[in-house]
Protein backbone atom coordinates (compact mmCIF):
# COMPACT_ATOMS: atom_id res chain seq x y z
CA UNK A 1 0.00 0.00 0.00
CA UNK A 2 0.90 3.48 -0.78
CA UNK A 3 0.10 6.40 2.36
CA UNK A 4 -0.05 9.96 1.96
CA UNK A 5 -1.21 13.28 3.24
CA UNK A 6 -2.67 16.15 1.77
CA UNK A 7 -4.75 19.60 2.33
CA UNK A 8 -8.55 18.86 1.20
CA UNK A 9 -10.32 22.46 2.06
CA UNK A 10 -8.12 23.40 4.58
CA UNK A 11 -8.01 19.90 6.65
CA UNK A 12 -5.29 17.32 6.84
CA UNK A 13 -6.33 14.17 5.21
CA UNK A 14 -5.00 10.88 4.94
CA UNK A 15 -5.15 8.54 2.11
CA UNK A 16 -4.03 5.35 0.26
CA UNK A 17 -3.14 5.78 -3.64
CA UNK A 18 -3.85 3.14 -5.77
CA UNK A 19 -3.13 4.21 -9.87
CA UNK A 20 -4.26 7.68 -9.83
CA UNK A 21 -6.64 7.77 -7.32
CA UNK A 22 -6.65 8.78 -3.66
CA UNK A 23 -8.48 6.39 -1.59
CA UNK A 24 -9.60 8.56 1.47
CA UNK A 25 -8.73 7.20 5.18
CA UNK A 26 -9.70 7.54 8.59
CA UNK A 27 -7.85 6.43 12.00
CA UNK A 28 -4.48 7.45 13.23
CA UNK A 29 -1.87 6.33 10.93
CA UNK A 30 0.58 3.49 12.47
CA UNK A 31 -2.59 2.56 14.32
CA UNK A 32 -6.02 1.52 13.11
CA UNK A 33 -7.12 3.51 9.74
CA UNK A 34 -10.27 2.58 7.51
CA UNK A 35 -11.22 3.80 3.94
CA UNK A 36 -14.40 6.12 4.39
CA UNK A 37 -15.27 5.46 0.45
CA UNK A 38 -14.60 8.58 -0.58
CA UNK A 39 -11.82 9.12 -3.24
CA UNK A 40 -9.97 12.32 -4.75
CA UNK A 41 -7.83 11.85 -7.89
CA UNK A 42 -4.23 12.19 -7.47
CA UNK A 43 -3.87 14.86 -9.97
CA UNK A 44 -3.82 18.30 -8.67
CA UNK A 45 -3.23 17.20 -5.01
CA UNK A 46 -1.96 19.24 -2.16
CA UNK A 47 0.68 17.03 -1.23
CA UNK A 48 2.16 17.01 2.57
CA UNK A 49 5.07 14.99 4.00
CA UNK A 50 2.96 11.69 4.40
CA UNK A 51 3.43 11.50 7.99
CA UNK A 52 4.77 13.94 10.93
CA UNK A 53 7.93 12.11 12.27
CA UNK A 54 9.10 12.73 16.43
CA UNK A 55 12.63 12.41 14.92
CA UNK A 56 14.54 12.75 12.13
CA UNK A 57 17.98 10.79 11.42
CA UNK A 58 20.24 10.64 8.76
CA UNK A 59 23.22 8.30 7.77
CA UNK A 60 26.52 9.42 6.78
CA UNK A 61 28.72 7.53 4.46
CA UNK A 62 26.61 3.91 3.74
CA UNK A 63 27.40 3.75 0.14
CA UNK A 64 30.85 1.55 -0.78
CA UNK A 65 31.09 3.40 -3.85
CA UNK A 66 30.96 7.26 -2.55
CA UNK A 67 33.18 5.70 0.43
CA UNK A 68 35.95 4.59 -2.51
CA UNK A 69 35.64 8.15 -3.82
CA UNK A 70 36.50 9.93 -1.19
CA UNK A 71 38.71 8.59 0.30
CA UNK A 72 36.30 7.15 3.80
CA UNK A 73 37.29 4.17 5.86
CA UNK A 74 34.13 1.70 5.81
CA UNK A 75 32.50 2.42 9.08
CA UNK A 76 32.41 -0.24 11.91
CA UNK A 77 29.00 1.14 13.11
CA UNK A 78 25.90 3.03 11.47
CA UNK A 79 27.13 6.60 11.84
CA UNK A 80 24.43 9.25 12.20
CA UNK A 81 23.08 12.41 13.13
CA UNK A 82 19.51 14.08 13.45
CA UNK A 83 17.70 16.44 11.52
CA UNK A 84 15.25 19.16 13.27
CA UNK A 85 11.76 17.55 12.86
CA UNK A 86 10.43 20.56 11.92
CA UNK A 87 12.60 20.20 8.64
CA UNK A 88 9.99 18.22 6.44
CA UNK A 89 8.67 18.72 3.59
CA UNK A 90 6.62 16.84 1.30
CA UNK A 91 5.94 16.13 -2.22
CA UNK A 92 5.62 19.54 -4.44
CA UNK A 93 6.57 21.54 -1.49
CA UNK A 94 9.02 23.76 -1.88
CA UNK A 95 12.48 24.18 0.14
CA UNK A 96 13.43 28.01 0.94
CA UNK A 97 17.09 29.05 0.65
CA UNK A 98 18.04 29.84 3.66
CA UNK A 99 17.96 33.40 4.72
CA UNK A 100 21.01 33.56 7.54
CA UNK A 101 23.13 31.32 5.34
CA UNK A 102 24.82 32.66 1.73
CA UNK A 103 26.81 29.24 0.92
CA UNK A 104 26.28 26.23 -0.89
CA UNK A 105 23.34 24.00 -0.39
CA UNK A 106 23.50 20.64 -2.17
CA UNK A 107 20.85 17.63 -2.88
CA UNK A 108 20.96 14.13 -1.17
CA UNK A 109 18.59 11.94 -3.01
CA UNK A 110 18.28 8.79 -0.34
CA UNK A 111 15.76 5.63 0.30
CA UNK A 112 14.38 6.58 3.81
CA UNK A 113 12.51 4.18 5.72
CA UNK A 114 9.27 4.76 8.18
CA UNK A 115 8.87 3.18 11.61
CA UNK A 116 5.67 1.35 12.52
CA UNK A 117 6.21 0.45 15.89
CA UNK A 118 8.07 0.91 19.03
CA UNK A 119 11.98 -0.28 18.39
CA UNK A 120 14.06 -0.80 21.29
CA UNK A 121 17.15 -3.70 21.09
CA UNK A 122 15.72 -5.41 18.39
CA UNK A 123 17.76 -8.13 16.29
CA UNK A 124 18.32 -7.87 12.95
CA UNK A 125 16.22 -10.53 12.18
CA UNK A 126 13.05 -8.98 14.23
CA UNK A 127 13.67 -5.43 12.74
CA UNK A 128 11.72 -5.80 9.24
CA UNK A 129 8.68 -6.08 11.59
CA UNK A 130 9.08 -2.61 12.98
CA UNK A 131 9.65 -0.65 9.72
CA UNK A 132 6.43 0.79 8.47
CA UNK A 133 7.47 1.36 4.53
CA UNK A 134 9.54 3.52 2.90
CA UNK A 135 9.90 6.84 0.72
CA UNK A 136 12.09 8.51 -1.03
CA UNK A 137 13.83 11.62 0.61
CA UNK A 138 16.22 14.78 0.07
CA UNK A 139 18.85 15.04 2.62
CA UNK A 140 19.31 18.80 1.77
CA UNK A 141 22.60 19.84 3.36
CA UNK A 142 24.35 23.45 4.05
CA UNK A 143 27.27 22.10 2.97
CA UNK A 144 29.87 24.77 4.13
CA UNK A 145 28.09 24.67 7.81
CA UNK A 146 29.45 21.76 8.06
CA UNK A 147 33.01 22.57 8.80
CA UNK A 148 32.82 26.60 9.36
CA UNK A 149 33.72 26.23 12.77
CA UNK A 150 37.05 24.24 13.11
CA UNK A 151 36.40 22.85 16.99
CA UNK A 152 32.79 21.79 16.28
CA UNK A 153 31.38 20.45 13.19
CA UNK A 154 27.58 21.73 12.53
CA UNK A 155 25.92 18.61 11.32
CA UNK A 156 22.83 19.29 12.78
CA UNK A 157 22.47 22.68 12.16
CA UNK A 158 23.61 22.40 8.21
CA UNK A 159 20.74 19.86 7.80
CA UNK A 160 17.84 21.19 9.84
CA UNK A 161 16.24 24.30 8.12
CA UNK A 162 13.23 24.46 7.23
CA UNK A 163 12.28 22.34 4.54
CA UNK A 164 15.67 20.45 4.46
CA UNK A 165 14.29 16.98 5.12
CA UNK A 166 11.88 16.93 2.21
CA UNK A 167 10.01 13.12 1.51
CA UNK A 168 7.40 11.60 -0.20
CA UNK A 169 5.48 11.31 -2.01
CA UNK A 170 4.18 8.45 -0.38
CA UNK A 171 4.84 5.76 1.80
CA UNK A 172 5.13 2.04 0.52
CA UNK A 173 4.66 -0.92 2.93
CA UNK A 174 5.73 -3.22 0.10
CA UNK A 175 9.01 -1.90 -0.98
CA UNK A 176 11.60 -4.27 -1.28
CA UNK A 177 14.71 -1.73 -0.15
CA UNK A 178 17.32 -4.56 -1.03
CA UNK A 179 16.77 -4.46 -4.67
CA UNK A 180 15.38 -1.28 -5.50
CA UNK A 181 17.55 1.58 -6.94
CA UNK A 182 17.04 5.44 -6.83
CA UNK A 183 18.12 8.50 -9.64
CA UNK A 184 17.86 11.89 -8.59
CA UNK A 185 17.60 14.43 -11.47
CA UNK A 186 17.86 18.47 -11.48
CA UNK A 187 15.91 20.07 -13.80
CA UNK A 188 15.86 17.03 -15.73
CA UNK A 189 19.18 16.04 -15.67
CA UNK A 190 20.71 12.47 -14.55
CA UNK A 191 22.59 13.67 -11.40
CA UNK A 192 22.49 9.83 -9.13
CA UNK A 193 21.60 6.79 -9.87
CA UNK A 194 22.57 4.08 -7.85
CA UNK A 195 21.23 0.85 -6.19
CA UNK A 196 20.50 -0.15 -2.59
CA UNK A 197 22.23 -3.29 -2.39
CA UNK A 198 26.30 -0.95 -2.13
CA UNK A 199 24.77 0.01 1.29
CA UNK A 200 26.97 -0.75 4.45
CA UNK A 201 24.61 -1.52 6.20
CA UNK A 202 21.22 -2.57 5.19
CA UNK A 203 17.51 -0.85 6.45
CA UNK A 204 17.35 -3.62 9.01
CA UNK A 205 20.85 -3.53 10.53
CA UNK A 206 20.42 0.38 10.55
CA UNK A 207 17.24 -0.41 12.84
CA UNK A 208 19.16 -2.97 14.90
CA UNK A 209 22.23 -1.00 15.59
CA UNK A 210 19.81 2.30 16.58
CA UNK A 211 17.49 0.50 18.60
CA UNK A 212 19.87 -0.33 20.89
CA UNK A 213 21.33 3.43 21.25
CA UNK A 214 17.35 4.96 21.40
CA UNK A 215 14.13 3.85 21.45
CA UNK A 216 12.60 4.53 17.93
CA UNK A 217 8.93 5.37 17.71
CA UNK A 218 6.08 5.25 14.76
CA UNK A 219 6.38 7.60 12.24
CA UNK A 220 10.60 8.44 13.36
CA UNK A 221 12.42 8.67 9.95
CA UNK A 222 16.03 7.32 9.25
CA UNK A 223 17.50 8.75 5.83
CA UNK A 224 19.75 5.38 4.62
CA UNK A 225 22.51 7.87 3.47
CA UNK A 226 23.55 8.88 0.06
CA UNK A 227 25.86 7.83 -3.04
CA UNK A 228 27.97 9.34 -5.61
CA UNK A 229 26.54 12.79 -7.31
CA UNK A 230 25.83 14.86 -4.84
CA UNK A 231 25.75 18.64 -6.12
CA UNK A 232 24.76 22.14 -5.13
CA UNK A 233 21.61 23.35 -5.78
CA UNK A 234 21.00 26.35 -7.70
CA UNK A 235 17.68 28.48 -6.51
CA UNK A 236 14.61 28.30 -8.90
CA UNK A 237 16.07 24.58 -9.42
CA UNK A 238 13.75 21.41 -9.42
CA UNK A 239 15.15 18.28 -7.82
CA UNK A 240 13.40 14.99 -8.41
CA UNK A 241 14.58 11.67 -6.14
CA UNK A 242 12.90 8.77 -8.28
CA UNK A 243 12.74 5.26 -6.65
CA UNK A 244 11.06 2.80 -9.09
CA UNK A 245 8.43 0.80 -6.98
CA UNK A 246 7.81 4.37 -4.54
CA UNK A 247 7.39 7.28 -6.66
CA UNK A 248 8.71 10.68 -7.10
CA UNK A 249 9.72 13.29 -4.99
CA UNK A 250 9.75 16.43 -6.47
CA UNK A 251 10.69 19.74 -4.78
CA UNK A 252 11.76 23.58 -6.14
CA UNK A 253 14.39 24.73 -3.91
CA UNK A 254 13.83 28.71 -3.54
CA UNK B 1 4.80 30.03 37.96
CA UNK B 2 6.07 27.27 38.48
CA UNK B 3 4.72 24.01 35.75
CA UNK B 4 5.16 20.60 36.34
CA UNK B 5 3.46 17.44 34.76
CA UNK B 6 2.81 13.90 37.12
CA UNK B 7 1.59 10.71 37.15
CA UNK B 8 -1.74 9.86 38.95
CA UNK B 9 -4.08 6.84 39.16
CA UNK B 10 -2.29 6.17 35.49
CA UNK B 11 -3.16 9.31 34.43
CA UNK B 12 -0.85 12.53 33.25
CA UNK B 13 -1.63 15.26 34.64
CA UNK B 14 -0.79 19.00 34.55
CA UNK B 15 -0.31 21.27 37.67
CA UNK B 16 0.85 24.35 39.51
CA UNK B 17 3.97 23.92 42.34
CA UNK B 18 3.11 26.28 45.27
CA UNK B 19 5.02 26.09 48.05
CA UNK B 20 4.61 22.35 48.10
CA UNK B 21 1.20 21.96 47.21
CA UNK B 22 0.83 20.77 43.86
CA UNK B 23 -2.76 22.76 42.03
CA UNK B 24 -4.65 20.52 39.16
CA UNK B 25 -4.79 22.23 35.63
CA UNK B 26 -6.58 21.35 32.98
CA UNK B 27 -6.47 22.29 28.94
CA UNK B 28 -3.49 22.56 26.87
CA UNK B 29 0.10 23.62 28.71
CA UNK B 30 1.07 26.18 26.05
CA UNK B 31 -2.16 27.25 25.00
CA UNK B 32 -5.12 27.94 27.59
CA UNK B 33 -5.04 26.15 31.08
CA UNK B 34 -7.10 26.81 33.72
CA UNK B 35 -7.11 25.23 37.72
CA UNK B 36 -9.94 22.52 38.73
CA UNK B 37 -9.88 23.03 42.11
CA UNK B 38 -7.91 19.62 42.87
CA UNK B 39 -5.00 19.90 44.87
CA UNK B 40 -1.82 17.50 45.92
CA UNK B 41 0.96 17.56 48.14
CA UNK B 42 3.94 17.32 45.79
CA UNK B 43 5.46 15.01 48.16
CA UNK B 44 5.68 11.88 47.39
CA UNK B 45 4.11 12.77 43.59
CA UNK B 46 5.19 10.84 40.67
CA UNK B 47 7.15 13.20 38.88
CA UNK B 48 7.29 13.40 34.81
CA UNK B 49 9.14 15.52 32.01
CA UNK B 50 7.16 18.97 32.45
CA UNK B 51 6.86 19.23 28.73
CA UNK B 52 7.30 16.68 26.09
CA UNK B 53 9.71 18.22 23.76
CA UNK B 54 9.11 18.28 20.28
CA UNK B 55 12.97 18.57 19.69
CA UNK B 56 15.83 18.88 22.55
CA UNK B 57 18.89 20.93 21.35
CA UNK B 58 22.00 21.52 23.42
CA UNK B 59 25.00 24.16 23.29
CA UNK B 60 28.45 23.37 23.56
CA UNK B 61 30.98 25.44 24.58
CA UNK B 62 29.05 28.13 25.66
CA UNK B 63 30.89 29.45 28.93
CA UNK B 64 33.83 31.63 29.45
CA UNK B 65 35.44 29.18 31.95
CA UNK B 66 35.14 25.86 30.70
CA UNK B 67 36.76 27.48 27.04
CA UNK B 68 39.29 28.85 28.94
CA UNK B 69 40.37 25.87 31.01
CA UNK B 70 39.82 23.88 27.85
CA UNK B 71 41.51 26.03 25.51
CA UNK B 72 38.59 26.21 23.32
CA UNK B 73 38.40 29.43 21.62
CA UNK B 74 35.53 31.99 22.09
CA UNK B 75 32.67 30.63 19.71
CA UNK B 76 31.59 33.39 17.06
CA UNK B 77 27.87 31.73 17.29
CA UNK B 78 26.01 29.02 19.11
CA UNK B 79 27.36 25.53 18.26
CA UNK B 80 24.67 22.64 18.93
CA UNK B 81 23.69 19.29 18.79
CA UNK B 82 20.58 17.68 19.07
CA UNK B 83 19.61 15.17 21.50
CA UNK B 84 16.82 12.88 20.57
CA UNK B 85 13.12 13.86 22.17
CA UNK B 86 12.81 10.29 23.44
CA UNK B 87 16.22 10.92 26.05
CA UNK B 88 13.88 13.00 28.43
CA UNK B 89 13.38 11.77 31.40
CA UNK B 90 11.81 13.91 34.42
CA UNK B 91 12.75 14.37 38.12
CA UNK B 92 13.34 11.21 40.15
CA UNK B 93 13.39 9.03 37.28
CA UNK B 94 16.36 6.82 36.54
CA UNK B 95 18.54 7.01 33.85
CA UNK B 96 19.59 3.40 32.62
CA UNK B 97 22.71 2.54 32.42
CA UNK B 98 23.76 1.82 28.29
CA UNK B 99 23.76 -1.49 27.69
CA UNK B 100 25.12 -1.11 24.02
CA UNK B 101 27.91 1.25 25.52
CA UNK B 102 30.24 0.35 28.21
CA UNK B 103 32.16 3.70 28.69
CA UNK B 104 32.40 6.75 30.56
CA UNK B 105 29.23 8.62 31.02
CA UNK B 106 28.90 11.81 32.71
CA UNK B 107 26.86 14.27 33.85
CA UNK B 108 26.00 17.46 32.57
CA UNK B 109 24.44 20.06 34.88
CA UNK B 110 22.68 23.00 32.61
CA UNK B 111 20.15 25.79 32.68
CA UNK B 112 17.23 24.50 30.35
CA UNK B 113 15.10 27.10 27.96
CA UNK B 114 11.44 25.97 27.46
CA UNK B 115 9.64 27.53 24.37
CA UNK B 116 6.39 28.85 24.28
CA UNK B 117 5.61 30.17 20.80
CA UNK B 118 6.83 29.89 17.35
CA UNK B 119 10.16 31.69 16.61
CA UNK B 120 11.20 32.18 13.39
CA UNK B 121 13.70 34.62 12.30
CA UNK B 122 13.35 36.43 15.93
CA UNK B 123 15.28 39.27 17.20
CA UNK B 124 17.26 39.26 20.35
CA UNK B 125 15.02 41.71 21.84
CA UNK B 126 11.89 40.04 20.82
CA UNK B 127 13.40 36.46 21.54
CA UNK B 128 12.20 36.71 25.48
CA UNK B 129 8.67 36.80 24.48
CA UNK B 130 8.68 33.67 22.49
CA UNK B 131 10.75 31.85 25.72
CA UNK B 132 7.87 30.03 28.10
CA UNK B 133 10.15 29.10 31.33
CA UNK B 134 13.35 27.56 32.70
CA UNK B 135 14.07 24.30 34.18
CA UNK B 136 17.47 22.41 35.77
CA UNK B 137 19.22 20.08 32.92
CA UNK B 138 21.13 16.93 33.22
CA UNK B 139 22.56 16.99 29.55
CA UNK B 140 23.75 13.31 30.07
CA UNK B 141 26.33 12.03 27.67
CA UNK B 142 28.29 9.10 26.60
CA UNK B 143 31.41 10.89 26.09
CA UNK B 144 34.01 7.81 24.70
CA UNK B 145 31.40 7.70 21.88
CA UNK B 146 31.82 11.10 20.34
CA UNK B 147 35.09 10.56 19.06
CA UNK B 148 35.31 6.38 19.16
CA UNK B 149 35.13 7.15 15.26
CA UNK B 150 38.22 8.95 13.95
CA UNK B 151 36.01 9.95 11.04
CA UNK B 152 32.78 11.01 12.40
CA UNK B 153 32.32 12.82 15.50
CA UNK B 154 29.04 11.32 17.14
CA UNK B 155 27.35 14.17 19.64
CA UNK B 156 23.81 13.21 18.34
CA UNK B 157 24.57 9.68 19.25
CA UNK B 158 26.56 9.96 22.38
CA UNK B 159 24.20 12.52 24.31
CA UNK B 160 20.25 10.79 23.03
CA UNK B 161 20.23 7.39 24.85
CA UNK B 162 17.12 7.15 26.72
CA UNK B 163 17.02 9.09 29.79
CA UNK B 164 19.98 11.11 28.51
CA UNK B 165 17.75 14.38 28.38
CA UNK B 166 16.70 14.75 32.57
CA UNK B 167 15.28 18.48 33.18
CA UNK B 168 12.42 19.36 35.61
CA UNK B 169 11.35 19.41 38.11
CA UNK B 170 9.22 21.88 36.87
CA UNK B 171 9.12 24.76 34.08
CA UNK B 172 9.56 28.28 35.74
CA UNK B 173 7.85 31.14 33.79
CA UNK B 174 9.38 33.97 36.52
CA UNK B 175 12.86 32.57 36.28
CA UNK B 176 15.58 35.64 35.72
CA UNK B 177 17.92 33.54 33.52
CA UNK B 178 20.89 36.37 33.30
CA UNK B 179 21.53 36.48 36.75
CA UNK B 180 20.79 32.83 38.08
CA UNK B 181 23.50 30.17 38.95
CA UNK B 182 23.70 26.62 39.01
CA UNK B 183 25.25 23.82 41.57
CA UNK B 184 25.00 20.17 40.55
CA UNK B 185 25.93 17.44 43.44
CA UNK B 186 26.80 14.01 43.21
CA UNK B 187 25.98 11.86 46.04
CA UNK B 188 25.64 15.43 47.96
CA UNK B 189 28.83 16.36 47.15
CA UNK B 190 29.42 19.28 45.01
CA UNK B 191 31.18 18.98 41.40
CA UNK B 192 29.50 21.98 39.69
CA UNK B 193 29.38 25.30 41.15
CA UNK B 194 28.70 28.64 37.99
CA UNK B 195 26.50 31.66 36.98
CA UNK B 196 24.97 32.15 34.28
CA UNK B 197 26.47 35.48 33.61
CA UNK B 198 29.86 33.48 31.85
CA UNK B 199 27.63 32.75 29.32
CA UNK B 200 29.28 33.41 25.79
CA UNK B 201 25.47 33.36 24.01
CA UNK B 202 22.21 34.18 26.11
CA UNK B 203 19.35 32.60 26.28
CA UNK B 204 17.83 35.47 24.34
CA UNK B 205 20.71 35.40 22.09
CA UNK B 206 20.55 31.47 21.55
CA UNK B 207 16.96 31.60 20.72
CA UNK B 208 17.43 34.41 17.74
CA UNK B 209 20.34 32.93 16.72
CA UNK B 210 18.67 29.58 16.39
CA UNK B 211 15.88 30.89 14.77
CA UNK B 212 17.15 31.85 11.92
CA UNK B 213 18.45 28.55 11.42
CA UNK B 214 15.25 26.60 12.39
CA UNK B 215 11.77 27.02 13.40
CA UNK B 216 11.70 26.84 17.17
CA UNK B 217 8.59 25.47 18.46
CA UNK B 218 6.54 25.36 21.95
CA UNK B 219 7.88 23.00 23.82
CA UNK B 220 11.06 22.65 22.31
CA UNK B 221 14.09 22.24 24.97
CA UNK B 222 17.09 24.21 24.29
CA UNK B 223 20.00 22.93 27.12
CA UNK B 224 22.57 26.18 27.28
CA UNK B 225 25.84 24.32 27.97
CA UNK B 226 27.46 23.27 31.12
CA UNK B 227 31.02 24.61 32.88
CA UNK B 228 33.54 23.40 34.91
CA UNK B 229 32.89 19.97 37.00
CA UNK B 230 31.70 17.60 34.46
CA UNK B 231 32.95 13.75 36.10
CA UNK B 232 32.00 10.69 34.97
CA UNK B 233 29.00 9.37 37.06
CA UNK B 234 29.21 5.53 38.59
CA UNK B 235 26.63 3.25 38.65
CA UNK B 236 23.96 3.71 41.13
CA UNK B 237 25.19 7.79 41.83
CA UNK B 238 22.26 10.27 42.40
CA UNK B 239 22.96 13.38 40.23
CA UNK B 240 20.96 16.54 41.51
CA UNK B 241 21.14 19.69 39.69
CA UNK B 242 20.08 22.63 41.70
CA UNK B 243 19.08 26.10 40.43
CA UNK B 244 17.93 29.04 43.32
CA UNK B 245 14.92 30.11 41.63
CA UNK B 246 13.64 26.72 39.87
CA UNK B 247 14.11 24.16 42.74
CA UNK B 248 16.18 20.73 42.38
CA UNK B 249 16.68 18.29 39.08
CA UNK B 250 17.02 14.70 41.23
CA UNK B 251 18.49 11.58 39.13
CA UNK B 252 19.63 7.99 40.34
CA UNK B 253 22.07 6.61 37.43
CA UNK B 254 21.83 2.98 36.91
Amino acid sequence: MQWLRYLQDGKVMTGVLEQQTVHEHGGALFETFKPTGNTVAADGLQWLPPCMPGKIIGLWNNFRAAAEKNGWSAPTEPLYFMKSPGAAAGHQQAIAVPSSYPGRVVFEGELVLVMGTTARQVTVQNAPQHIFGYTCGNDVTALELIHRDASFPQWTRAKSFDGFAAFGPVIDTDFDAENGHLRTLVDGRERQNYAFSDMFFSPAQIVSHLSHDMTLEPGDLIYCGTSLGVLPMKAGATVEVLIDGIGTLSNRYG
